[in-house]
């Protein structure tokens, strides 16, 4: 990528983005007692391949990531920065394809690109996305506070996803904040990861356990099966990149959070006292596989 | 780097930061009506090698490049979220090294490390920093509102860091904080690129220019000189590294700000109606040698 100096890029991305992006930093009204921030980090290769992924589709997937995290703690995004490392080989009309794609991620979840930072890089491109909001409920979400007793739920079926499997998928903003500020969501977490990794980290952070009864399975998950030879279940658990929810619910809010038409939730089992993870699997009981994408480094 | 998983890892830094960075997302509590956010991004051999840079100098670097551009703002650093894109050839001790770098360089600047991101990369180390914070006085301020008759000050000399002259300076903080709430500092810029590319990006913002009569040379510099037969006013011209403040101050504001034992700003021009940029060296005037560390990507 050449031609441009880094001020003419910073005035380009000026007008694809809005004002405020020339200054050392961005200015924003604060509407809230308490803010939530979170970022995310994808590196080429590691979390994505160009192609199958589109330019746009990596700058889309890097707010999406950091919006999920925003999701997962009942809030909604109000601003997002986006640092690039770039390598020589991305062209400028792939660049502006990347930040035109987190711009209208950004947008189309409720909040704004108001800042950032470019570089070049010798290696593979690398996207960091931070992200600010406010907490829908009267307090952000947390993984810690599931209680024996409470209700898993998820909003969505799993698996199959992943660097291949990219259909743009939108963060889950109004299902967390309606988790949080309506039927007291005691614990959430985002399945970026996959359940098999995910849910032991609530349980661990909230000392629990957990038995899974029913997990609600993608189409693509068993279309993966069918081509890899893995069970759909094994996608379910263990792919990451679903962005779905899963949240830990006081079981009087299950039964208020079923009547609801706009949240479309999927019991997949009860928090328990014992530590344990379990997942029972046509009546019978088998070990979690604790795992998904957890990575070592 | 190896060993740990992500999970023991980010239980590691949890122990080091402080609460809050197990979660999706870190909750925080605003104090003031206005947020200033900002982000920078290091890549290694781009803006650091390891060595002359040990670990600890390259977390420490990059939280003050983003902290740096709060003190641009007038801002108070409050928070810091630290995202890493680690080598293989990174070890386990250089990471943590790095990690606690970026953590005291925080405290030191009165802001907390509250989150981030890890992965792993087959690139170079790329380190991004994103920072929030409060206006130190009535509202931030930008590059934008030099006018002429205003006073150029900078908060101390110039040239000689860069690549291999780090000497871990701390960001204009409080003296930035004081010039926007004290002194009704009009426009600000840090000088990470150095006088020769962030001057004419103030102007340019404000739609002005500006007679440069006085430049303090740093020891550095005139070191650097001796060594590269470079002159000592294009190395505090260009070398940039420095993350001393430009500020415009009005010409009554200058006098009284002269007078405050804990500035010890040094007048450096003035701004002008004209848009040209001038530079008068021993009475004669040369013309402004745009550029600095004014990268093409």
């Amino acid at each position: 990528m050449s031609g441009r100096t880094e001020d003419q890029w910073v005035d380009w991305m000026a007008r694809v983005a809005g004002p405020g992006l020339g200054d050392d930093a961005a200015v924003l009204e604060v509407t809230a007692s308490h803010q939530v921030v979170a970022s995310d980090m994808l590196v080429e290769g590691r979390h994505f391949t160009v192609p199958p992924f589109r330019p746009t589709d990596v700058g889309a997937k890097a707010v999406l990531r950091t919006l999920s995290d925003m999701a997962a703690m009942g809030a909604r995004p109000q601003w997002v920065l986006l640092s690039l490392a770039l390598p020589g080989s991305w062209s400028g009309q792939a660049f502006r394809a990347l930040f035109r794609g987190a711009v209208r991620a950004a947008e189309d979840h409720g909040a704004r690109l108001v800042g950032g930072d470019t570089s070049d890089t010798s290696g593979p491109l690398v996207v960091d996305v931070s992200a600010g909001g406010v907490p829908g409920g009267p307090a952000a979400v947390t993984r810690s506070g599931a209680r024996p007793g409470d209700v898993l739920v998820v909003t969505g079926a799993l698996g199959g996803q992943g660097m291949n499997g990219w259909r743009s998928p939108r963060a889950r903003i109004e299902e967390g904040v309606s988790l949080a500020a309506k039927y007291g969501a005691r614990a959430m977490i985002d399945l970026s990861d996959g359940l098999a990794a995910d849910l032991p980290r609530m349980c661990t952070a909230s000392g629990v356990g957990a038995m899974i009864e029913n997990l609600p399975i993608a189409p693509a998950a068993r279309r993966a099966a069918a081509a890899d030879g893995r069970t759909p279940l094994a996608h379910a658990l263990e792919d990451g990149e679903d962005y779905e929810l899963l949240a830990a619910l006081p079981p009087d809010a299950w039964e208020r959070a079923l009547e609801n038409p706009l949240l479309d939730l999927v019991r997949i089992g009860n928090v328990t006292r014992d530590p344990a993870l379990n997942l029972l699997q046509d009546g019978a009981r088998m070990p979690f596989p604790h795992g998904g994408h957890v990575r070592r480094f």
